[in-house]
């Protein structure tokens, strides 16, 4: 049986998405996290093929035209974008494939890959512990704080279309239910799996 | 948070469904195994209240009137169906409450309370592992088993309407596999409770 699946995690900007991920990461077992292609300019420390892959406005534009995202967005006028291929790949060597992905993106991978996607969305416990976050990083300034805020708004608003809700109140227990929900992804059967395994079943193979 | 979720558990007869939820029943944590409601006689060795509450056919038809059922059906002559009193109070106190049902009670439970049901199917590996175990039973007779046989190979069919799949292989395995299967179904999230977090996450209380 193919027990290649897909689970998606979305979830505001300071949510706490990345810190889940690494606590969770021993204990989910062999995975491939998907990386996203993106036009923005790389900030300081950031890898590209780690964080990223940056590519320029024209060869994104090339991919989208030869259908190689699964979804792609443009956000404050850049473009992100999940490439196919790696995909695949990682679906086809029976992989778990992760991906970080906003509620568009979500839409979008829901749209394609139903038959093998679970996801999760994850909250901060309040708008305020968010704010506290987003400050403690200092990262970013006033304007960039006050957009994300606003942005949390409406993903929040979204968390409905998820299969499932972890609150982030605190990161081991919330890591703890994100390798449940991991677990649970693998026990996700493609429609093609299920055909071939109904075939054998009724010994027709 | 409200905690309050549904498990639904199908699969076809001598899939093992019993002995997966007896075998896993420890490390579920708390739960409310729903008991179904059936005007088939009892047999021997069965216990009103454990194995079914047993009524008489018009007691069930005066429920279904009354709309006190969450899902009822007829089979073989005999109705079958889940009250929703216990299942209410049980949601009430917290608890996940698990329905051994099959695929049509499935698609009934989903039609009524979607927003906080995960499902799982269950099936034996082959057939002729299910048909092994329905004669290694013997109880049943030879008629018995061609029907069952019959049964399962239209259930199997409907498998991909279920969030996840178990093979039961080995009965160990598939245990570990439901316990997975019940902590993510306590991470879905009803509408009621949702609006309520967003409500509060917005700090409009």
């Amino acid at each position: 049986m193919q027990k290649g699946a897909i689970l998606v995690l979305s979830g505001p900007s300071g949510s706490g998405k990345s810190t889940v991920i690494n606590a969770a990461s021993e204990e989910i077992g062999e995975y491939y996290f998907s990386i996203s292609t993106t036009t923005r300019a790389k900030r300081e420390g950031e890898v590209d093929g780690v964080d990223y892959f940056f590519v320029d406005r024209e060869d994104f534009e090339e991919d989208i035209k030869a259908g190689n995202f699964l979804e792609y967005a443009q956000v404050h006028g850049n473009y992100y974008g999940t490439s196919l291929k790696p995909v695949k790949e990682a679906l086809k060597e029976g992989k778990l494939v992760i991906f970080d992905i906003d509620v568009q993106g979500h839409r979008l991978v829901r749209a394609k890959m139903n038959d093998i996607t679970t996801s999760v969305f994850i909250t901060p416990p309040t708008l305020k512990e968010l704010e506290k976050r987003l400050r403690a990083r200092s990262t970013d300034d006033e304007a960039v704080i006050a957009k994300r805020l606003q942005n949390a708004k409406s993903e929040i608003a979204a968390a409905g279309e998820y299969d499932f809700t972890i609150i982030n109140d605190s990161v081991e227990v919330a890591a703890k239910q994100f390798v449940t929900v991991s677990k649970a992804a693998r026990l996700k059967q493609s429609r093609e799996s299920r055909e071939k395994f109904i075939k054998e079943w009724f010994g027709e193979e």
